[in-house]
């Protein structure tokens, strides 16, 4: 069964949320509690995690420990899987940075660049290879995604080369939407347009 | 008329390939060229501009120029936006220097950190200030959206202090999914999930 995307987005919601309520000592968690942190209904909720197939039988609401683990036997590979970021300017070191040390299964391990300034240096805890050994590197360090921050006019190719190291997964920060075979599984998120669309409900609000 | 978010955001990007079309010195796009470009449809992109009134009469596709224009019409306000970036630590800074000098209505004007080695410095192109004096700076300096990038324990106490302080619209990069008062337009948007979604995808492709 493959869940549709936006069920994988909220379990994952759902589970981090969790995480912390683990954090402060809570054990239990009721559904209308969940779907009040997620701008959510109880009723999705409760839909989401049957669909998973976790039912809690307690008066006390879902188990967080139980639910956590079941979230993650949908949402992780057993052996976890490894990530390089294609690209270190500003925001290329800020993902990294904040993903290295995040609790997860998806662990960073190479970054690309074409400056030689940074390649062959460990930049916020990964090390930087020339974007010329793509290929190599993904293959011998059995790469499958890629995070993509660079330069919008270099995004097609860089993709295009991504795809030819084997890379089967692509998330895309740049503004340039990308073309990719089917086989790979790509999402694109562009700052731009979020904040375009917060202004322009913040402008309708204003009138 | 309110437009959807789903068709502000289509704009929006549309836009940025039109504006790509202008530099490549492209006069005319068809719908089907625009809907290639962005994983969509043709039938979806003459929806998308007979929303906003635009019909190309033209036979060679819809004039690049005017188009933009409409949907600046559409998506700017006359006299721009002010907006700030709170919290300005990896993440922060990648956020200011990226939108920092691109073309748009919406100025980063303002920083605001915890941190006196920050504070009352220029970083990144923008004025630090001390996040204690966020209403001050917030209403001398008409601010009215607020990227936040700060660490997500104390994402909800800093919502709660821009909201006193004015701001009417919120771009939230923590992982904290936060309340805000209907009044206020909050989008959210959380890095992890994005890589857990892409991760379950290539995990489910690869069995």
């Amino acid at each position: 069964m493959k869940l549709p995307e936006r069920t994988v987005e909220r379990l994952s919601e759902y589970r981090r949320s969790l995480l912390q309520c683990l954090e402060e000592g809570k054990t239990h968690i009721y559904s209308h509690e969940l779907a009040n942190l997620h701008h959510n209904t109880a009723v999705q909720v409760r839909r989401d995690i049957m669909f998973i197939g976790y039912t809690s039988l307690q008066r006390k609401g879902y188990d967080v420990r139980e639910l956590i683990s079941v979230i993650g036997e949908i949402l992780d590979s057993e052996s976890g899987l490894n990530v390089a970021v294609i690209g270190l300017g500003n925001l290329g070191r800020a993902v990294t940075a904040y993903f290295v040390g995040k609790r997860s299964r998806l662990n960073i391990i190479a970054s690309f660049d074409v400056d030689p300034n940074k390649i062959d240096r460990v930049i916020s805890g990964v090390k930087c290879y020339s974007l010329d050994r793509v290929k190599e590197v993904v293959e011998s360090q059995e790469i499958s995604i890629a995070i993509m921050t660079v330069p919008a006019n270099t995004a097609g190719e860089v993709s295009k080369q991504l795809v030819a190291a084997g890379i089967k997964g692509i998330l895309n920060f740049t503004t340039a939407p990308l073309n990719v075979s089917p086989d790979v599984y790509l999402d694109e998120y562009d700052m731009i347009t979020s904040l375009e669309k917060v202004a322009y409900f913040v402008k309708r609000a204003k009138k």
